[in-house]
């Protein structure tokens, strides 16, 4: 079971997001989380609140993202509860997924020695929330990874078998790796050259930006290059010493903080 | 799977109710969902979004009432999200339930001719909060049944051979028979004196008030006066016609609105 809060003003903005952009992405938090644990997901519940006064339309488009996501992934929306909200579109996705007994991939499983991988490109939530900030209007077509991202069902259940460790990066890849660390009781290095970079983002939008919905794993196993259609890079290495550490391509490392995924202010 | 919301300024008002007062019916809540399909709780997520400048007492005080309440059912608290909230304290409890294959009670099974039962009193929300409305001070010792509502979980168990159809009156007893009728394709009718109305409360707090966690129910077999320590009373009829009708001592009917729940406005 995961569950999610989609909160105007805190996740989203609905002069920024349509209404189908915040049901999709509404649904692919949940959905992220059971790819991040190699699970299959069954059914989700929805709780929305909604203000007096949010025109139908919005609603309908909300539904809409949300159902055409749950469709593609086999699940069903099997309840949930409706209120009215004091401020803003208040969202909360429950997902209830399955995994064979003792399959699942935990967060606490990294070991000293085990390589650390990411799935498909990192950053460009970062950069499109810092274009979005500076004012720029963007087309949600030009970045679906954005605006339309995939949970990594697939890739995440192929890894049941191969990955030690796993967690989604919606926070960040520096927060969610030290979620990682903390958890498996280690520290990781990672090579800054090999982290792989999404168009328009730079290496700050990647470690810190958060919004994407990607997957962090370690791993001692030979990984292939691509899983279920998605490219996986090996970023680091998991060490004793508990801390995190960025290392450049001459070997030089400086400390790696945690900084997450800054929440939309309201302004 | 039950979700619901306790959004601050809806459900519940932080001058009204203490944090654990909040706490308790917020998981209430749930329970009472789960006891109206004559479930047995096992396991609950809280999603929690807080606003920044929320002292830690109050949310100390807010778990210490839910937990309290879990630990008496045998629940535990098994996960859930946090966030900050742009305005007010948002809660959405999500309740895990299991009932033998086949025995869970539903809204849709009520027959013409089935009597309609209601476990407990009826009407102590309306009338509470008809008072603290009316800018009374109210000690919640003095009314624990709506400071601290318990989910008829024992009662609703013992329901499963008995009840055709159930479910609570969270919502009002208009509200929700309405929607018992709705989903049977029936129509009821009460008798207004059989209604057994709470201390302090009118017949309108009863019918059209909300916010008591008690189980309506219809069945056509025998019932007994008690079920797990709750009285149970008789308190009208499903009948063919579809609509809802008040009868009064004399046989007089009137028609039965669905009038329900107004949840607290921002003032």
């Amino acid at each position: 079971m995961t569950t999610d809060f989609s909160l105007e003003g805190v996740h989203f903005r609905r002069e920024w997001h349509s209404p189908e952009v915040v049901g999709h992405r509404c649904l692919t938090r949940g959905l992220s989380d059971i790819a991040a644990m190699g699970g299959q997901p069954m059914a989700c519940f929805l709780s929305l609140a909604l203000p007096a006064d949010l025109p139908q339309k919005w609603v309908d488009g909300f539904y809409r993202g949300l159902l055409r996501l749950a469709h593609h992934h086999g699940v069903s929306l099997a309840g949930g509860d409706t209120a009215q909200s004091p401020s803003g579109v208040l969202a909360d996705i429950m997902v209830m997924g399955s995994v064979p007994r003792g399959k699942a991939v935990l967060r606490s499983g990294a070991r000293v020695g085990d390589r650390i991988y990411v799935t498909g490109l990192v950053g460009s939530g970062g950069a499109t929330v810092r274009r979005m900030y500076a004012g720029e209007k963007i087309r949600p077509e030009s970045v679906p990874h954005y605006f339309a991202p995939q949970p990594r069902l697939k890739a995440g259940q192929r890894l049941r078998a191969l990955a030690s460790s796993m967690i989604d990066i919606s926070d960040g890849l520096s927060t969610d790796l030290s979620h990682l660390c903390e958890e498996s009781g280690v520290g990781a290095v990672l090579q800054s050259s090999t982290i792989p970079i999404a168009d328009n983002a730079t290496l700050d939008d990647a470690l810190y930006g958060g919004d994407d919905y990607e997957l962090l794993f370690t791993s001692s196993k030979r990984i292939p290059k691509e899983l279920a259609g998605v490219a996986v890079t090996e970023i680091g290495e998991i060490v004793k010493r508990s801390g995190m550490w960025l290392s450049d391509e001459k070997g030089n490392r400086k400390t790696l903080s945690a900084r997450g995924w800054e929440h939309f202010g309201r302004q």
